[in-house]
Order: C-alpha cells, then sequence, then structure tokens
C-alpha cells in the first residue's frame, strides 16, 4: 500500500497504478483461498460490515456479503424499506448511527452520485462505494482490471475497447480512470446520445462505428444498457440497438482472433450481447464475477483491517499474500 | 447413500427407501444436536449456501437458514424484491453468477413448477428445490416422513390420509412419492373440484367422504386451503369446506384413537383444521417443524459436503450419525 | 440478578433498581469488548435469535443484530413482507413455530401495544420487547438509564425534563418506569395534546411551558416528533411545535450549565431539536447509539444463556462482568 492507507475506496479516479496493482496483489491472494473446499479464513472476524444498498442489486450485494464472510467479519444488510431513511432521518446521521455502532466498514450503493464521499467525510469507518449513480463503481473497475491482468500481465500499452451508453455507465467511468492510471488506451464507442460531452478529455479515443472500435481491440468490454431509460429516447429501442452495438459473433470476426469479451453483468442477451458470444469461447463473464468476490475480499480486507493490522499484515516482510494464506484454514 | 451420491435434492419422486431412509438416519443424528444448548457443530465451515426465494415464505426460510447456521456454513439470503431479477437477468444466468462465486447449496423456491429442476441442469453448485409451484417440495416431503417414522417405525403398510387441495399441492404431491417409495398405502381426500385426474395413478386411494377417509388411517396429514385461491371457485368459501373437510374433534372420533394428525403449516385455523385439534394431544405439528430443522440439516450436509467429503465422513465405519455427533462441541 | 432469572424483557414497569443496575453492570462489562478491534466474544455459540420487526426500523433491529453477533449467536431476520403472516397464520403460530425450531431469544417489534407480553405467554424461548406500539421500548429506556448513569452516577434525586410527545411515545413511558425505579424526579413537557391523562400517576411532573420545565434539569431527553401524525392535529405543523418545544440553544441558556441532551433517534432535526444541539457539546445522542449495542449484548446474554448458565456464570463469584471479559478473545 501507499505510505498512507487508504481510509476509503470511493473510486478509481486519482488512484495510480502502485495502488491498483497492490489491491490486485492481495485481491490474488484471496483468489486462491475461493478454491478450496473451505472458503474462509478467520482473517477479519471481530470486525463489522454494513452493506446498505438503496439501489436493487444481488450480484454486487452477495458478491460483498460472501467476500466479508469469507474473511469472517460479521455483516448486517440495510436496504431502502424497511429503514429509518423512511422515518426522515438524514443519511449523515445514519451513517454517524452505525459508526457509533463501531462498524468497521460501510459499503454504500446509492443513486444519487457523489452520496458516498460525502457520508466518508467526517465518519471514522471506511467506506467502500458499490456505486452511485452515473459516477463510479470502484469495485467493478478493479476486478474488471483484475480479469485484464489475469489474461494479459501488465496492462500498460494494452487496448480496451468499452461499447455502450458510456454517459450513464459507472462501470465505464471506473474502468476509464483505472485503464487509464495502468497505461492502457481506452476506447469508447456507443451511440452519440449516450457519449458524454468531452468524453475526449477522459484521455480515451471515441469512436461511434462498432467494427472500427474494435479491430485493434484486446478486449471489449460490453455495457448493459438500461432498458428502463428507453422512454427517454437515447436510443430508438433494442432492436436498433443490438443492430448498432450489440456484440454478437459476426461482431468478433472483425477483432484480433485473441480479443475476448468482457460484462459486468446482469446481462440483457440479444440486446447488448448475443446468447452465442454471451455464452461462447471468447467471453471471460464468469471469471469476473468469480474475481469479483476475491477483489472485494481484497478490498475489505485492507479497509476493514485497520491501520495497525495493516501496518503488521501488509507491510510485514512476507508481504501480504504470504499472510493471508498462511492465515488460511 | 446410494453409489452415486445424489447431488441436487429436486423431488422425492424417484428416489427408493433405502435412499429416503438413509438420509432420514442422518437427520436424527442432526436432530440430537438439536436438544442441546449449544445447537451448532462446525461441519459445513466455509461452505457458502444461498436461499434464493421467489415466493413469500418465512417458515422455510428461516428453517433452512438456522439448518445451515447451525452447520457452520455461511448463508445468504435472496428475494424477488431488490434482486437482479428486476433487471430482466434472467434465472440461469443468476444461478451461474452465484456458482462462478463459488456458493456450495442453492436453496430455491419459485412459483413456476420445474424451475430447480431446469436451474441444476448444467450448474455444479447443488440445487435444493424448496418448493416449485404445484409440483414439489421434498424437504417437506421428507420431514413429514421423518414424522410419521418417529411416531410409527417402519412405514411399510402404514396408513396415510392427506385431505384437502390434493392438485395443487406441492406438499401432497411429495409426501405421496415418498409414501409409496417406503410402501405405505396412501389415500387423498377432498373437493372433486381439487382433485387431480388420474390421481390413482400416483398409486393411491381416492375417497371423497371425509369420514371414510380417516376411518382406517394411521396419521391425516391436513393440507392448507390456500385462500387466496378462493375467487377462482374451486369451493364454495371457507365456511363450506371447514364443514366437509376441516379437521375437528368430531371427525376424529370417527377413527382409530392412535390416529393423529400432521399439518405442513403455516395454519388457517377453524378452516382446515378446527383450534381444538391444532392445539389437541392428536397433532404432532410443532414436532414436524423441529423435524424440519433436523431434515434440511441432513438435506444441507449431504449436498454442501461436497462428494469427497460424503465419501470420507457418510461412508466411513464409524457411519455418518457418529460421525456427526463426534465433530459436536 | 434476583432470585428467579427474568425470562422476557417486556418492559420496565415493575422492575426495581437492584434488577435494572444488574443489567447495566452486564452491559458495562460488554461495553469494553465494543471498544477492542475484535469486537467479538463466544459467549454464545450456538445460541439462535430471530428478530421480529413488524414495523420499519434501521436503528433497533441493527443493534440487536450485532449485539447477538458479537456475541457469536446465529441470529435471523424477519420482517412482515414475505413472512407467513401475509398468509393468514397467527402470530402466537408463529412464536410456537419458531419455539419449535428452537430458537432461544426472539426479539419482537409490533405496532399493536402488548403483543410481546401476549406472544411471551406460553413460549419457551426469551421474548425481548424491541417497541410495542405505544407502551414500552425497554431496552431503549435501559440505554438511556445506562448513558444517565454514565454521566451522573447514581441516578437518585437526579432531574430528568422529556420533551415531546408523551402520550404516543414508547420511549417515554419506558424512561419513566425505569427512571421512577431508580429513584430519579421526572418532569414531562409537551403539547397538551400529547399529554397523557393523569400522567401525574405516573409519578411524574408536569410541565406545559418549556423553559420552566428545562431550568432545574440533569438532562433533557428530546423525544422524536412523528411526523406523519400531523395529519391527526395533534399539532398544528411542524415550524409551531418547533417554536414551542424545539431543543434549540437559546433554550439551553435557560439550563444549569452542565445539563446535557439526549435524543433516541432518529432525529427530525430542526423540529425537535436545533441541527446545532444535534451536533453541539451538550449531546450524548451517539453515545446513547453506543451504549445501546451494549445493553442489547447484555439483554441477549441474560436472556438467551438460558437459566443454568445464568446460574454458573453470573452468580459465580467472579461476578458477571469478570466472567464476560475473561472470555474474550
Amino acid at each position: 500500500m501507499s505510505e498512507q492507507p487508504r481510509k476509503h475506496l470511493l473510486g478509481l479516479e486519482g488512484m495510480n497504478a502502485r495502488e491498483i496493482y497492490d489491491m490486485l496483489d492481495v485481491a490474488r491472494s484471496f483468489h486462491e483461498i475461493l478454491e478450496r473446499p473451505v472458503k474462509k479464513v478467520p482473517t477479519l472476524r471481530g470486525r463489522s460490515m454494513v452493506n446498505a444498498f438503496f439501489e436493487p442489486s444481488t450480484r454486487t450485494r452477495v458478491s460483498f456479503e460472501l467476500a466479508q464472510k469469507r474473511l469472517s467479519a460479521d455483516t448486517i444488510n440495510i436496504s431502502t424499506s424497511g429503514s429509518s431513511l423512511s422515518k426522515g432521518e438524514t443519511l449523515r446521521d445514519t451513517v454517524a448511527t452505525l459508526e457509533a455502532m463501531k462498524v468497521d466498514v460501510i459499503v454504500i450503493r446509492h443513486p444519487v452520485a457523489g452520496v458516498p464521499q460525502m457520508l466518508a467525510e467526517g465518519t471514522r469507518a471506511a467506506v467502500v462505494n458499490a456505486g452511485d449513480g452515473c459516477h463510479e463503481h470502484p469495485t467493478q473497475g478493479l476486478l474488471d482490471l483484475y480479469t485484464l491482468r489475469q489474461r494479459l500481465g501488465d496492462l500498460a500499452g494494452r487496448r480496451v475497447t468499452i461499447v455502450g451508453d458510456i454517459e450513464h455507465s459507472r462501470v465505464a467511468r471506473s474502468n476509464i480512470w483505472g485503464l487509464r492510471a495502468v497505461g492502457a488506451h481506452v476506447t469508447v464507442c456507443g451511440p452519440r446520445t449516450m457519449m458524454p460531452k468531452r468524453v475526449e478529455d477522459l484521455g480515451v479515443h471515441v469512436e461511434y462505428d462498432l467494427k472500427r472500435a474494435v479491430r485493434d481491440a484486446d478486449v471489449i468490454n460490453v455495457l448493459r444498457i438500461q432498458l428502463e431509460r428507453q422512454g427517454t429516447n437515447l436510443f430508438p429501442g433494442p432492436r436498433e440497438y443490438s443492430r448498432l452495438f450489440g456484440i454478437s459473433n459476426e461482431v468478433l470476426t472483425h477483432t484480433k482472433p485473441e480479443c475476448f469479451v468482457m460484462h459486468p453483468g446482469p446481462m440483457n442477451r440479444g440486446i447488448e450481447i448475443a446468447p452465442e458470444v454471451a455464452d461462447g469461447p471468447r467471453q471471460v463473464i464468469l471469471q469476473q464475477v468469480t474475481n469479483g468476490v476475491a477483489v472485494r475480499m481484497a478490498v475489505c480486507y485492507l479497509l476493514g483491517g485497520g491501520v495497525s493490522q495493516l501496518d503488521e499484515e501488509v507491510r510485514a516482510p512476507q508481504a501480504a499474500p504470504r499472510t493471508i494464506t498462511a492465515i488460511g484454514v
């Protein structure tokens, strides 16, 4: 880790390659644990983590919850319905309350961009952004980087093409920040109505023609289309979208043969990704899911262990991976 | 267990007496654990189980969750609301995702018959059917068999009368398959509108007159009436149903004195079962509930332990019961 | 503890000072555990606790759940939606079912006063009232007493002023019973429409003028205003309420300088409490939250440990606090 251990994980914006690779190294050691019959280490026994999801989610919530339980942390879920929020309490007060209950890590997903950042200011608990509006989804970004590195090794100079609704995608944004930090080349592709203004300022190349966008790519990261946004006329319809930007086997004939396909899930089969690709030999979608648990174990470990423990375990001469597997059962 | 350890528990149809009694034997050893102050064994530490309930349930979900926690497994709940399903993901992809997260056992309740079977095909996780439409509810069937055996010993030749909406009852169906496998005689009784066509093909005797149906019974298994189905005109009304098919003390005067009463719960008191019976000396309804936890511990143990562990522990000379209690704390 | 260990915690009415202080002593020993990095003791390993919340709540539910997990108990949540209750099962049958599943402690919140009492009759599980209608909220009462004692030591003769909707507040009622038992003087203050008839019969002093009510107070306990009750015309509006009964810095100038402010949360900032007070140096609101976890650990420990264990551990010469911390990890 860097000199000052990172207290919150709010986004990948501003992280450097060293910080990112350090987290991925820790994730790799946890990945090994997932392959054992007993997928559990006592590392975070007695630590308390709250998953506060103010947007529906299975995938990310279950991924965090499994990660926490496999670290032996105590984990508690809060969702919008049934929470004090319906009683008009401010979210700041909710977080202050959780902190007073001695919760170590608060994982928060919220429909409004910036909420995790706002909540992180002034709390001693570690805040992990599990997706805030159209802003960032840093653990998705990290698991995508983990998956890329698993396949490609060093990411400097690699070519990643992100296809879809770039403007409204927190997945795209976190990927872009992370990929730029590690020196990858990023091309974004999607309908003009879904492209942020001045997207080039993020250091990416913009391409509106899918075939040209994927031609040199080492990987295509396919974003999920939010069908619920259809009414807003960002695109004429799912069929039209699929025809122009859906990733099919035909599209893959225009790529390098080793180019592979990622998708953060949940997939709209037949829209942004053809079933033949979703289930085909070029995708790594389920590997991404597995990697997500490993990455979230790393994040919860690094943020939930407390600084002193980080000093002790992560900075020890044996280094984190070794230490963690040594603790294993 | 049989030569090929059973990977999923989708229904009792097709199971033989040996397989059923083996599972009940394992359940008996877990039953002992439930009587201790510390009702927990470390057997499944580090295994992950997901309870995915796409129909409301307290009883069955809590029973599974307690069973899993008492085996020291990590357990996670998913329900319809708040799941990716609201985002249009296919259930198959949800299960593939859980498998990729290294979940060992997926317990699924779904309103559509056959969904657990469909999901079980092609996943490495073990799938347990916790009730699928009007098809099967195998753990309920097993706990009913456990309760019957507890009272009656060997079930061959015993007489069980099932009363209620036979056509729409997954409880009835799992009971019938299980009871036929162990050689019991089954009589079904209920309104003609609630009797499946060609029900005799299941190997049961049909009787529309309640008093005749219960006359020789060793036990009456009373099904829950789905009041929400009333609008469909399957019966004129709760009062009429109660008069013709409700189990009251008066009905019990027509039975053998040792005949006892079962009900899977939750009960509609005063409709399919009179309060005096529900709370009376002839019922074993709460024993069924206790047995349900033991049976579900056995199911999660047998499916969640992995084949190699089954080999080692269940087939060891000491036999399963002894092994399990020996692990106890 | 008293001769007959208390099996349920339904309310503070009828408890004596000895019983209350004994519970607070146990809570104090658990409080120490909360300050450790590993906030967990194996004390209640293998015990099962159910939190059944039939009213929305985050704060209290999370507080109980954390308390139980930090005692290593297995904990399960039930809420109204998704429970058998939607299937028409009586609450009594639900509790009987949980008892049959060998659940040790049932924590229940219910909108109807008296429900926990009713359910406690005839169950072997310990019932903890987590708030029933306008009746009692005993763990809130205990945590308020804990906080008062933390600040003031012996509470006999101390002056507590409770401000708000006295009539509909279970927090007020539990505080009044507890404070009277330990010999504190209680003043209640609020709009006449929110004052119960014959409130003096509870042994409290009534004051309708806020400034006079707080003049001699050692502490002001500010009740939450239920904005959802506004339609019932109990008060003209939040602004009017705030002007007459809201606790602001200006109001505090009329108190003794050492007088401090409590609030059970969640707060309506700007209505019953001004932001400057909610965040100011005179409040102990977040300390109350921390204390709440310690108190609930004590309650779950004392009720969930079983009588024999209480005999052994609590009555041992080393006394409870010492025993508990000795068990610590």
